[in-house]
């Protein structure tokens, strides 16, 4: 059995997004598990001593273009957050909160609250709402899904989750990962396909 | 008659020679001519007061395995230079002293001198080397052609273009500009398709 294809990512960033509504077919298509991998790209960037993505006015004048044409390109539905940049810490942890019982029902939901922020301009750290969402996919309640997601269990592991990225070098968002070999950017998802696909073959077995 | 594909690019950039690969072909098939516009791209990132793209080392390691994986995804020969980073302002140089008396052929001189550098490992600063590469698109000899490559007017259009590129925000190379809106990266090239064949809707019309 192949391994997963790890999908790592910030619920804030629009290209994961992009990923996130391409990928569970992609992987599908060739025998593959996604593994959906949510950290705080401010939290790994800083670990690594990297400037954030939009920092500079040139770059967010052309990202904030590029995200709805790429979008557009992809013929993903995309509306631009009214709230920018989104804030991630509470999904991320809801994630965490949900994958501890059920992997995929956490996958659904980190769907779900992509598709909230990007699509239907649902702020993110607007926690009613989110935890409306979560509990599609996790039948606790509003009250204990926020007690887990806020609990120490959740923090941890997200916690662990963002020390990994920043170990591996995983400097962006969306970062896929695909038996080792990294592909940073919603750009990759043609490369991503023809990898999957054996028609690109691996790095590593280019380069020895 | 629409206005020519803006083809902005530094020689030493693995990515833009693969864009400088494909981007006459997709230019012509859409009726388009393809200005090449060489900058130093330091020197651009200097004015932008934007670091240069391989300063992390996380960032260093990943772009040198994409390179080579980007040009095997796009079916481009391409062999990583011995002497990396590629020292580039003798091909600009050298450009701009050949576009002044003829730019179809300063355009060919830019392609071989990629070739030169990323498919034959052939160091860009090799002045010799260089001069009898741009002897093929220009009869004036060396001794000449290297006069007016390091002459006033050859490094005043190199200066002029490297503060347009900056004032108009292109951060990176390759980046080719349609008809005013801009597309950065190599991984643009299917856009750029797109958008000459008419699939993808200009930005500006999207979002007025």
């Amino acid at each position: 059995m192949p391994a997963p294809v790890e999908f790592w990512f910030d619920f804030g960033s629009p290209y994961a997004y992009l990923a996130a509504e391409k990928l569970p077919a992609i992987a599908a298509a060739h025998g593959r598990a996604l593994r959906w991998r949510p950290v705080l790209l401010f939290a790994v960037l800083r670990q690594l001593d990297l400037p954030p993505p939009m920092g500079h006015p040139a770059k967010r004048d052309y990202l904030l273009m590029d995200f709805a044409r790429s979008a557009r390109h992809l013929g993903v539905p995309y509306r631009h957050p009214t709230r920018f940049p989104v804030v991630s810490p509470w999904p991320a942890r809801l994630f965490h909160a949900i994958a501890a019982r059920d992997e995929a029902a956490a996958a659904a939901f980190a769907l779900d609250a992509f598709r909230a922020a990007f699509r239907d301009d649902q702020p993110l750290d607007d926690l009613p709402a989110l935890l409306a969402l979560a509990a599609r996919h996790d039948d606790r309640g509003a009250e204990a899904l926020q007690a887990a997601a806020d609990g120490e269990v959740a923090r941890a592991a997200l916690a662990a989750d963002i020390d990994e990225a920043a170990a591996r070098g995983l400097f962006g968002s969306p970062f896929v990962v695909i038996d080792g070999e990294g592909y940073f950017g919603a750009d990759r998802l043609p490369q991503i396909e023809a990898r999957l696909a054996g028609t690109l073959a691996p790095h590593a077995l280019e380069t020895r």
